[in-house]
């Protein structure tokens, strides 16, 4: 009963917001409504959007309802997401009525009216939030709201499924831009790549600035909705040779027309790009891909600015090497060869597993010591190359960058020792990088054999790594 | 069988071309295909297309689809057209399992499955199709041409229900840019122009130049993914008082800077807005809606540029009143006062129908006799009014021109005898122009009313129109 | 006396003036000046402008002058310029002391100071002008007009000197920009086309756009004060082979798809660019030149785009050909051998000259009849092969066009027979056309000995018409 | 001899170089020249650039000559400035007879022939310097270096007078963009404002982010010959009343959409535009005046922009006070009231000025002792006013930023006590800040009055600050 009363005061109130809408133009939610509850107001807001009303000023009430999302409690947003996600339903009757003609004769006309009936009134509503002068940024900020809370309240999931869908269609490929981005780009769009940067961190502006010198190249997609925000970007470097650490990269030149001069001069004698930073910008875009399509266009784009690059390929991290590789090394086959195990030293009592372990566990900063970060190279390199083929359950490999690049037809070329040694480089997977090499002209086949079986395509170093262990002679002393 | 080998001819085809795609990039489409027919390789692409490989390789695919449907023949092209109407159709099994479920337990979880495997493939595809380089343009086209036959192919209509889904979508207000359209625009849009005009054709370029003076205003809005294609535009002129006229607003100046500065002038004294044409652009985009968007932004738009305009107004055809007239004036009831009559002259034994037709339908261009012309403003003036104020049938108002400009919030504020004497004006309303005001403050109630129960919204002039007609006095003469 | 009075008047004019401007800003000498003369209005605000007061408010009084002289009759305007031209010269005393201290001691301090106190304050006067919003503009168009009387009124030189010297500072290559012109341009940029093309009149749009055409390339300089003017531009047809003739370039496709496509594979196949129009367009940047410039950057621009061209040639009309050759013809010694004699017929107690002129000179379009254009390609090619590698007086060869491309360093190439049977063309040259090759590997020798002495470099067939005619064999007849 | 040789040597490489560029294209400098020394090679680039031959191939030369310039030797530098500010002298016989004649007869005609010989080759070979791609800029840093020591090498003053001179054409108002700087700005323009800002030094991209914010403006003079460098940029804050310290202007705010609300907000309520840094870019073009116009425009643009602005003022330093005060306060004459005496304390045996400078010139910080603050804010306010108000010598008031705003017709509308208390503003003017208003109405009455007889243009706060010094009260003691 109150609530009916509520609503009818929001009723009364809406009405007379259409009056000073119209006589002044501008968003009202912020000064008027009076004792209409700001959760009130939105629901009746967002009843006026799907109603007929909508169709003919769509745009004012979007606006409308936009400004008064942007006023709500942190409840009261939460509340209104689980409104529209239970809401906005089907009409009971008509969908039921669709199911039981199609359960009669299923066929294409049949199957064509029941999607029609079953599309929720939601996703309307959605598309009409749209029309507000930066609706689609809103929208993709409610999922990125939304996602934050979806595992705990599964009632949502309605209206995420309904936010992907749509967003999916809207950023399709054909709607998105590859930009440059470079030392002309507006500081409102650099300053955004210091914010999303999530691979290696960008420390502030120099740092910025040393990644797009003439020796760098940065591009990304952008929509023409977001004109600011990149969706993704990708940092590349152009150097003689596949780079196989990360450090080298990153490292600040100095400033100036000198050091300008030499970065130009280096990318003139570039025959390779390394792609050695991908970042997703938008969580609300979360599952709508970008990554595939950006480094084949940029590899076009890089090939028709520089003819001389020879070589594309990436320098990625293992995020999921070194949680796979404690558990690994717990099991007691060994792991080593004799030559290693006495290289390595440490508790003749121990496992293989244990003995590494100790070491690469250890607080000391073992990478530093030339012996032992020799010692590990060969064992921890191999077993890199196991755990990066291998496919283990039904989604095959298991790390998420492998996965991503194999299925985009990449080539696993080259596991670098030590190829970021920073904390989150240790953390994640004892130091280990790898190139994934995009060579256009096997990339369909790697791909096809990457999905059909989980074939992982190499390069003759990951081979000869993964080629099973010399026979260790046998020892024969003296005497 | 002869079918399954010429698909098998097919595949392997296409197992070929992505090699040489990535060899040399490129469409190969027009080059290769050998043995394979037109039509295999366009239905092999299209199932590429929505196939697991058109997920990494989409754009690739894509473009070739395009390709090789530019090259079909007409014959092929329906024949694809068909094909996808009736296949790409949703998984029965999934779909009558969803079906059932719903009809269990109607709750919403249980309808956004349904609405989910009820989705057809067909979406998917045409979203891939959209990622080649001018995909949406493509897809625009499609429509175009698809819509051209659909009333005689009913198998078609869920393609086209696709397509208009998606389409509706991707041409939501929220992505549309609007664009002023002067002299200082590419030649490229400005052609279009001289195209797409529907009201009040343009005779080459130095008309359109006189649509573009000083004191007229052009807008269009535009997708950023057409970038040269006007979806809708409007004319506008700027005039001093309320315009009943058309011919004086087409009429073209001198040029030189003397006829411009007098145009600017113009400008600066006018208090008026007139949109005297409006233009849909793009077949296939029939029953994406703009134009009501686009005259209130415009009015927005011209408010901000030009302070001291007051009025804003459209200068309608009324395409359907002709059609109707003639029926009316074929029934018996009296149509006019006495004085009507007796100005009118003809034979006394005709019914009031029969004489106003009798002139109106004669072959002589009676607007050029004046006392004719005179004769015939009341009476036709009259009937326009009740003709555009009176509901019929469930849809209401007839004219389809009135059932936009009043469902969007317009009065109808002016019936104008006369107002457009070109040989189409006279075809299809006897020379009748309306003036449809967009009145901000009154815009929501008059939408409201409209649709709450066909209420339009008039002008004083109009009402006056409506009255009953005086009384005549009775005849007395002197004895 | 009385002048005095006036500008009394008018400097207590322009005292108030200053209130006026200051309260309201926006030009005021339209509504203002009241009992002052609109020539003593100029006159008083170009003294103001040039005074220590105009370096302050420069910018606005520029306006107000540009405004007021807008507004002068023709006769005020050139008393206006009268009074420019011969005022404003430098201080006598300065100058004239200036003048001694040289005689004196001719070192460089010396010379530098009296280069300084010679610039008369008429060149600060123009500065200051051009400080108004469009004063680039008033200032070429003031030159424009300048021109029209500079022969009858000899007067006005120093202010057309002092004109051309700002302009031609102004102006200066490092400021133009190369802009490409295409059906993308601003129709407000295509009229002007239009309207400046100078060589093959362009018969409206539809023309326009011919030349536009995918196998075709338009360019021009632009400069950032004039951004919709071009200064001058150049339309090349991309063929195979050397182009002969102009009007096969001229004729127009069909317009659609179908003939845009056509174009297309017409430019794929080209290794030809003929650059077969040239105009100036700005009367008043006469002796500003750009021509030499802008052929050399757009054979670079086009090799760019375009790597299979290899060839870069005009196809030009000779302007002064007719004339030279009926003078040449009027003379009576021989042009023709037996042969030529023989074909062409005609009164045998006539010279050659005489018979060439009667059939050239005819009514008839002779060019039509095959025979008599076929006897008259031998010799008139040759005449023409010689008026244009023969020097005449001290600036050496004397059609215009000729020494312009000459002087650039290209190459007399082919004389075609002809090449242009507009009625201009028969008018100017009688047909003839030239191609003047752009080849940039010899362009700096041929510049160099053009210069020299006169060389003239030509192509093989140039050369075989210079040939001395073969010894005509003796006639001798049977019997 | 041996310098003959050298430039035949030179001579003969330029010819080889002709070929080499011909056949190539791209600047040579750097690859060849073999035996040419650098300075022989710029030398006779120099004087090709001059000759006939640049003329025609100008724009290579050019190029030529500005890649040979960047790689001289510092010591060859100075070389070539010397060699072209003592030769590229006009011919002397010519001026010598234009001298005479124009003694002979001072006419109009031979007034400008004399200007036409006097003007130095110099400038024509500057002009033609300008044609290569980055000429402008080239020339811009040259005349930067050789200011660098034009005191100690006065020989070289031709050459400064002529780069002087062209750049002033050049850089000419009716060339300049007003472009507005912000967040939208590319990186590479923002990073000059940090380099450049010459008043409050910005540290870093944190405290630029904070000049840009919603609540201020910063506008810029670009020509387009140098697209990415401002030639000078104002930075206003949008403020309510008059600002009278700068410190909270420059006072960070926090970061995030708070803060830009915040900061939106208050540019909502502003009434006062402060303008508090205006800061030259560009030393080569020192004495081409640009500060005048900027203001004015810039207030222009503020005006559209916001309407609600009425207040338009400087916040500014007073570079010279500090030097002047510290005279002034030598000489022996009181400058205290009997009350500042007391407040002040000190040595009652010293002199006003002696007093003063004890607390003034301590080495603690006076300032945020608020009894000190306070007792000296009345006397050095007075002694502040006094020395902005009075003229010394014939250029009028001494402070060089007074003078600039006073003759751009402002207003000295107050003085504020520590109005800048960072080091510098304490080394300066111990403190003292100033608002110069710009008051539209009164700005030409302003500058009149300040041109004519040095008047300076008063608030009434400045006004009352100069009024003679209440009489002090005999002090009676009650007995």
């Amino acid at each position: 009963m109150a609530k009916s009363t509520a609503v009818q005061t929001a009723r009364s109130w809406i009405e007379r917001l259409w009056v000073r809408i119209a006589e002044r133009g501008g968003p009202y939610a912020a000064q008027s409504g009076g004792a209409v509850s700001p959760f009130d107001r939105v629901r009746v807001l967002a009843e006026a959007l799907v109603s007929e009303r909508g169709e003919a000023s769509g745009a004012i009430v979007a606006r409308e309802l936009q400004a008064a999302l942007t006023q709500l409690s942190d409840e009261d947003r939460w509340r209104f997401f689980e409104y529209v996600a239970t809401g906005f339903t089907p009409d009971q009757a008509k969908l039921r009525a669709a199911a039981e003609a199609y359960l009669a004769e299923s066929g294409p006309l049949q199957a064509q009216r029941l999607a029609e009936v079953a599309e929720p009134p939601r996703q309307e509503l959605l598309r009409r939030m749209n029309m507000s002068p930066s609706g689609t940024a809103a929208l993709v900020e409610m999922r990125r709201v939304l996602l934050t809370k979806l595992r705990e309240q599964p009632q949502l999931a309605p209206l995420d499924a309904d936010l992907r869908h749509l967003l999916s269609s809207w950023f399709n490929r054909g709607f998105l831009e590859l930009r440059r981005i470079d030392w002309q780009t507006p500081a409102a769009v650099l300053e955004k790549l210091i914010e999303y940067e999530a691979v290696h961190e960008i420390q502030g502006w120099d740092d910025l600035r040393r990644r797009l010198a003439p020796d760098r190249r940065c591009f990304g997609f952008f929509h023409p909705a977001l004109p600011d925000e990149p969706l993704i970007f990708v940092e590349v470097a152009l150097v003689e040779g596949l780079a196989g650490a990360v450090q080298p990269l990153l490292k600040r030149d100095g400033e100036g027309k000198a050091a300008e001069a030499a970065a130009r001069a280096r990318a003139a004698k570039a025959n390779t790009a390394i792609f050695y930073s991908i970042s997703n910008c938008q969580d609300g875009l979360r599952g709508v891909s970008f990554g595939n399509f950006l480094i084949k266009q940029v590899v076009a784009e890089l090939k028709a600015e520089l003819p001389h690059l020879t070589t594309f390929s990436t320098l990625s991290p293992v995020p999921l090497f070194r949680r796979w590789l404690e558990k690994r090394l717990a099991e007691p086959e060994p792991v080593l060869t004799e030559d290693e195990r006495a290289a390595l030293g440490g508790d003749p009592a121990s496992s293989d597993g244990e003995r590494l372990l100790a070491v690469l566990g250890g607080k000391d900063a073992w990478w530093d010591v030339p012996e032992t970060a020799q010692a590990l190279a060969a064992p921890v390199n191999r077993l890199a190359a196991q755990f990066l083929t291998h496919a283990e359950g039904p989604k095959g490999v298991r790390d998420p960058v492998a996965r991503f690049h194999l299925g985009n037809g990449a080539r696993l070329e080259r596991i670098n020792w030590l190829g970021n040694i920073s904390s989150r480089g240790m953390r994640e997977s004892f130091g280990i990088m790898v190139n994934y090499l995009y060579d256009l002209a096997s990339i369909e086949a790697n791909h096809e054999a990457f999905v059909r079986d989980g074939t992982v395509a190499r390069g003759t170093e990951v081979e000869a790594l993964l080629a099973p262990p010399r026979r260790t002679p046998p020892k024969r002393r003296a005497g």
